[in-house]
């Protein structure tokens, strides 16, 4: 029952993919997002290009003395951090557009950006299209559980969703943990409401028929069924299965519940002087652990399934946060996990229709 | 746009209810049934009755000594954990479907049972039938927020629902917000992947759109719009509102990350000598905080919308689980809280009528 199958796993690239850093999307747009490109190219040996108004961004990259570091390519009109799918289609000239142009011609592999989560999704659908046979791109998140992440997929790019595009999130999402995290045969699940087989919504159980009998195949992926809200930090399985509504609201549940229980330790701790005392001597094992929930630590979402490779960070990313994102976007294109997408979909949609059309 | 309008609160009962705890229920029953119904008589002062298999009860009373404290009402048959709705119609005899009967027969007016969810949703569902108007029962729970708590509707009994049930799933969180916890205006906001009106999906948006032409009205309720994920601690509303799919989802993300970073911080408190030492100053504080998050605080669900009151608790409760779920139940059939529900349903749903028909 192992994913790992030889056509998947196309070779990765012979040169460094260039990313093209959207310098105008983000609440700390466009300074942090320039330091951010900085960073990546400094510390972490990334080819990174920025896009956005040109005079703007070079009197910033001058600040650092980065001019010959980072080049530039102008784009006049951005997406601004309120703007819906709607409006960003009308905005031809936008740094993201202008970013995804950049891909469709060859001139960079991976778009970064911290703009509005609806606007890029929208723009980047638009422009670079989803791969062959895929039915919608799927927005997949990590969650920090160890030794490696968990994968959360969709966690809002499709708020309402069918069955079958499930099935394809499951794929996407074993692409990802493949290139990202060097899983060989991820485990997948589904998010639902009880461990049993049969329990969920309509959607929920359609899709694991779907997914149970895809996994009997010879092509199969390693499905372990239902798993539950307390399961996704547990590390059961390495992708979770969802609905871009359901999936939201369980990862913007995650970060607010670690925050508010942090915050309530924080309070213990500083509540008597004897405790205040304590808090002193740990205040170091407390940072780490703050840090492995930091929403900058794993540098964003990816936008899976279009022609390239799409990273959303945090809107209020900070200079960290931008470079992380960098990491992720090279990571995610050197292993070409578009066409491992598109191999997976390709050559299972015909093998789910030859099995239906057995037991009919 | 208050919702305190006194035709919805009825006069509190007059006597004390009286609770049937279904003692064959939940992981560690009878046994620790048993004594925690003994505890809520004995610490609490309510009035409790066991139901199940009389003899077995009867020598834990004994052991307790607290043969004359609590009735017991034999049931010969029970529920297993692990069967689902319908193998709960088959059995009548269950210890769950005789306490039903007895609040019918005005015997009693509340269960309280740790059994399976599924199970107990079925039964007292059938056996003590929706409130005139309600469409679905649904299950009510409380997230640890001060200095009140936030309530949860649905949290798992209707996997799949339509707009209609989430606008009284609405009705219901304020019937309980107000019994439980004193709220006179409850503040209601549905669990969406967007503030913005019109984000989610299409079940949210016309949920949005009902329960903002009924917030209008002079009966209106104070609709607050659209929560995310990590509002659900934040405390900016009273009541949540979501299909049960959904808040079966969060409820249980929510528990799982809070476990989850507890244990994180109590990883780092304890990972170098110094943090030891630390952390050693520091345990009652964090004990503290830690019954925060405990499900046996708040003594479980509340199913709503029957004709009775009834109380699911955690399955693996302890006595003081079983205590609190009494107590949550005494207050809630002390309110008369099916009778709130069935006032504001009732007055509210010729009004919407009324209403959609003039705009139309």
């Amino acid at each position: 029952m192992s994913g790992t199958s030889d056509p998947d796993l196309p070779a990765p690239l012979t040169s460094s993919p260039i990313i093209a850093v959207d310098a105008m999307g983000g609440d700390n747009a466009p300074d942090e997002i320039v330091r951010g490109a900085v960073t990546a190219v400094r510390e972490h040996g990334l080819k990174v290009l920025l896009v956005g108004r040109r005079t703007e961004i070079a009197a910033l990259l001058a600040e650092e003395g980065a001019l010959r570091d980072v080049p530039v390519v102008h784009a006049e009109d951005e997406l601004a951090m309120h703007e819906g799918a709607l409006a960003s289609w009308r905005r031809p000239r936008s740094s993201a557009a202008v970013a995804c142009r950049l891909i469709r011609r060859g001139d960079a592999d991976a778009l970064v950006s911290a703009g509005s989560t609806g606007g890029i999704v929208a723009t980047s659908t638009v422009r670079l299209r989803t791969l062959p046979g895929v039915l919608r791109p799927a927005l997949a998140v990590t969650l920090p559980t160890l030794p490696t992440p968990t994968i959360l997929v969709d966690a809002g790019a499709n708020a309402d969703a069918k069955p079958e595009m499930l099935v394809q999130f499951a794929h996407l999402g074993c692409a990802y943990a493949r290139t990202a995290f060097g899983i060989d045969a991820p485990r997948v699940g589904v998010l639902t409401i009880g461990s049993e087989p049969g329990k969920g919504n309509k959607l929920i159980r359609r899709t694991v028929e779907l997914l149970s009998a895809a996994a009997e195949g010879p092509e199969g992926m390693d499905f372990r069924g239902n798993v539950e809200g307390h399961d996704l930090l547990a590390g059961r399985v390495d992708v979770v299965v969802t609905d871009g509504h359901t999936g939201n609201v369980a990862l913007k549940t995650v970060e607010g519940t670690a925050e508010f229980t942090l915050n309530a330790v924080k309070e213990a701790l500083t509540s008597s002087p004897l405790a205040k005392a304590g808090a002193v001597l740990q205040r170091g094992a407390l940072r780490r652990m703050r840090d492995r929930f930091d929403s900058e630590t794993y540098g964003g979402a990816a936008l899976l399934g279009l022609n390239g490779t799409v990273v959303i960070a945090h809107g209020d990313s900070h200079p960290t946060g931008i470079a992380q994102a960098c990491r992720l976007a090279h990571d995610l294109a050197r292993g070409r996990v578009d066409e491992q997408v598109r191999r997976r979909v390709q050559h299972r949609a015909p093998n789910w229709l030859h099995r239906r059309g057995q037991s009919e």
